[in-house]
């Protein structure tokens, strides 16, 4: 099956209109229409060749929302004309202790990504940037009622992102919780924490964003240019979801937390970072990491989200518009996430 | 009171007999006439001035064991006669939400360190290489019968420094616990791992220790400097405790880790350690720290290792032998703790 989609024809290079092929539908696939797919920092870093040489042509997007057009004959969970999301992975191996856990993200073989990675066929993936994908149903979620398709998008990168690190570190009433950034994923954080109960505080460069920040549910914003900001909020929080990928500055982040406190980076910057253990072992303190979630984990944010009426943040671009979306998430001229319109591309 | 004790005149000095005062016992104090104190390696550290200036002249010493020899009229929990025994810290606030949580040691007026500190009412504290020392009935642990009293004194630092870790971080039946460095905190570690039911592995620099490391309880031993052993541990381990100071390379202990796994540090290099976030967020992965525990968990520990028969592995040395000793702390030739035996001071 030869569907449309908006390609990376090389490192660097604007996307741009192209044709790319669709595997049959597999006994377990699903064919997805897709409707929306939305555009993560990642995308950009991936085509850029900031994260090595790719398979080009690239095709991205791992925020994928759309309508199930097909199922195979084993398909028992999906139906065609449901409402359905594809997130960063499509496969995993199924039978290794993480994947049995529930952790596919950290498949012991090695998870799927979604696009510009060896399938387990040997076929390259290609993401969502696309009018159709065929997916292991193992990987489709169900978009639940209560969040319009566009919004929902983010939710399968961004949103999972951040609900996984603040759900497994505790994130809920009598919590401090600080979000380091307020761009794609900080957005998100601060919607998920509020909603999770958190008392939740932004800590962003400047107070540029404050008023969103603050109408998006947090209780607090604080700049982190301002060096006060770190004596005054010594020891304040249970938990910081550090959203951004450059470095930072890892011991004063770490005395932001209280005892027991941990700091979770959902970012990660390319240069190694530099902390003195003192900065631990003086609160019995934590610098954890955390990669979006898995299969069941991503169902139960997306419940969660449509329970509380949460979605991302979103500007809906057509799909020619998508280089020039690519300009401004480098500029952070976003607020707080891109998502095309892949009708746009029949 | 005027007491004996072995202290260091200035940093660097060899440590030799002198006379300090010790305050008269006050409502809430227990005067104890000491047996035994271990020698930690951070006894050496302070009176060389590697941390900074100190108010000499120092009596080193906080893993102490005695018997109550007075009590104020306001003590209930202690009676003369009772076997007694002072760790890292003797006092702390008392009404700051760490110290009230337990975590004494973490106290946000700052934890009065047994020794070299000013203490609460002005005083320089002033440690257990010495014939009695006067301290809050608070900081004083009952040492249950089952340990001797030599066997005891480390327990009081390397056993709750080590064992603190331990249970907060799980170390139990079905897991699997890494100790990095077989010394006095190491092989406490391996002891206590091992009573609690994990799988224990020593990784330790060469195989010398190897021999003693399967006797104190470990199921395994491998050798750091062997490249081998980072293949072949490679996501083995549930949590490691990391108990030397010397720099490490972080990256390569956390990759021993299962998802989920911790990399707890209960020493502290002087250098800033460097570490990848992807090394984290690439398994969901924690690099923690622990100090000490608070007296209830302190306590705790006493209770646990009298259940199991656990001491530590001492050389008994009388008091004019400490200076020796320290050289050969230096030089890694102890197995595993000295002790002085401090009736020699009498």
């Amino acid at each position: 099956m030869r569907v449309n989609a908006y390609a990376a024809p090389a490192a660097g290079q604007p996307l741009a209109p192209t044709t790319i092929e669709r595997r049959d539908v597999g006994p377990n696939d699903v064919l997805i229409a897709i409707t929306h797919a939305g555009i993560c920092h990642s995308d950009i870093h991936t085509v850029n060749g900031d994260w090595g040489p790719q398979p080009f042509p690239v095709v991205p997007g791992h925020e994928i929302v759309g309508t199930v057009a097909e199922v195979g004959p084993d398909v028992t969970t999906h139906r065609v004309g449901d409402r359905v999301g594809v997130g960063c992975m499509v496969n995993s191996c199924g039978h290794c202790a993480n994947c049995r856990a529930g952790d596919e993200q950290y498949c012991l073989e090695g998870m799927v990504g979604t696009y510009a990675v060896t399938d387990r066929d040997g076929s390259s993936t290609q993401g969502g940037y696309s009018t159709h994908v065929v997916v292991d149903a193992g990987f489709v979620l169900r978009v639940p009622e209560g969040i319009d398709s566009a919004s929902a998008a983010p939710l399968l990168c961004a949103g999972i992102t951040t609900f996984s690190p603040l759900r497994r570190w505790g994130a809920g009433p009598g919590k401090k919780v600080a979000v380091v950034g307020l761009g794609g994923l900080g957005h998100m954080a601060v919607k998920l924490a509020h909603a999770l109960g958190a008392e939740v505080t932004v800590l962003s460069q400047s107070l540029k964003k404050q008023e969103d920040g603050l109408r998006l549910g947090a209780d607090a914003y604080f700049a982190t240019s301002d060096p006060d900001t770190f004596s005054e909020l010594a020891g304040r929080f249970d938990l910081i979801v550090n959203t951004v990928s450059a470095v930072i500055d890892v011991d004063a982040y770490l005395s932001l937390l209280a005892v027991d406190g941990a700091l979770v980076n959902v970012g990660a910057p390319a240069e190694p970072l530099s902390l003195n253990a003192m900065s631990l072992i003086g609160g019995r303190r934590t610098y954890a990491g955390s990669m979006i979630g898995g299969v069941a984990e991503t169902q139960e944010m997306l419940d969660f989200c449509a329970a509380h009426g949460i979605g991302a943040e979103v500007e809906v671009i057509p799909a020619d518009q998508v280089n020039e979306a690519y300009e401004r998430v480098l500029a952070s001229d976003v607020r707080y996430r891109f998502v095309i319109d892949t009708a746009t591309l029949a």
